[in-house]
């Protein structure tokens, strides 16, 4: 089987990154340099015209869109069982990996990427400051969803085993610090994207993405 | 089996009403008039806290995100086999929905409310247009996929049975035509809508909602 998932350092290609990695995939990691604009090269263009990470190809088909990624690896790899099978739980599973993707993924765009959506500069600002102020309602709700977890018996945000949601989580939460956010701040949330970076699987995919968990950096005092 | 759809008129619920009807379920229609702002009621917030439809309500739990619902109504209704069962086929019928989902819907969402994103006049007025810009182009991938469908020999989005797919494609050309987008530019798109919404099933959801398929209003001549 010939497995090659298209990836950027630190981007939402995190997710079926870490779950090839837990699943014990033999793959092939392509390294696309968001920085370097590599995303639009003809090249990569070819493979994806969205000009997006995560794509995931084989046997010759692309696939992109990480919640197809997600159902496609759970179907080469079912016994890792990553999505529920029983079908309230499924539901739940897909409920919680879709608000992720189109309400706080795009939220972060909004403040990473505000020229996604105007190229006046001023609306850019608006965008953003809109954006951070809502993000720590989105974490606050991420650490909800640890709770009910736990409170559920489960020590995975998909129940017993670490998966997407948990990666996703730690990935929303990274970008998180990267707007300004303390992850301390919310501790439950923060103790569990720990805990998820220290399986040996998605450590390995964190080595190789060459991350930084916490990039909060406290506004310095200024100089005396 | 109690099944209870919250909805609203024109909006992306439109996907689950339709799915609904097309897998014969009795379900109790639950209209939430959106231009009254009845989303945002304590009642409505008791059952989705995010005052949004869509919300399905089986056997005591609230299940909202589109792509979940799909996910459990194609569980309850295995015999309509609304999902692929073939993993590639799967993942493609994913990939359509996360993307109509993601993009094209957030995409409209810019343009028909700007104010989610900044409450700043003039920095909506440049989000609006720039979305407006976008849309076109999402039209014409929507209208690609229904090419690539036929020439797959598929008379419909997701294979052999009119399905989500197909109905949030309706949605999205409604809503462009709203945004001054004549449908019948895209003759093929356009064609496949109009099908769509012949589908007995699709049509008494229509007739529910009491949607209007075109909203298109070409711009009128200045009187003389
Ligand atoms: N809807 C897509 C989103 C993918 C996406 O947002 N990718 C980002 C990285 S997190 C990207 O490639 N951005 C590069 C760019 O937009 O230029 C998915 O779910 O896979
Ligand atoms: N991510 C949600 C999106 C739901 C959504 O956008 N709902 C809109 C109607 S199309 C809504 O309820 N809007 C009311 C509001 O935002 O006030 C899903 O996939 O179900």
């Amino acid at each position: 089987m010939t497995l090659k998932l298209y990836y950027a350092s630190g981007a939402c290609s995190f997710v079926p990154h870490s779950m090839l990695e837990l699943a014990g995939a033999t793959f092939e990691p392509m390294l696309v340099k968001l920085h370097k604009n590599e995303q639009n090269s003809p090249e990569y263009r070819a493979i994806n015209p969205r000009g997006q990470v995560p794509a995931l190809v084989h046997e010759g088909q692309v696939i992109t869109q990480i919640l197809a990624l997600v159902t496609y690896i759970d179907g080469l790899f079912p016994e890792n069982a990553f999505i529920p099978r029983e079908p309230l739980a499924r539901a739940r599973f897909v409920e919680a990996l879709a608000w992720m993707n189109n309400t706080v993924h795009p939220t972060f765009t909004h403040i990473f990427m505000p020229h996604k959506f105007t190229d006046d500069e001023a609306a850019q600002k608006a965008i953003q400051a809109h954006a951070r102020a809502q993000y720590p309602a989105l974490l606050d709700e991420l650490q909800e969803r640890v709770r009910a977890a736990h409170a559920g018996g489960h020590d995975w945000l998909g129940g017993a085993h670490c998966g997407p949601l948990d990666t996703y989580a730690l990935t929303l939460t990274r970008w998180g610090s990267l707007a300004g956010i303390d992850p301390a701040q919310r501790a439950l949330l923060w103790t569990h994207v720990q805990r998820t970076a220290q399986v040996p699987a998605v450590a390995r995919a964190i080595e190789r993405e060459r991350l930084q968990l916490n990039l909060y950096r406290p506004a310095t005092e200024s100089a005396p």
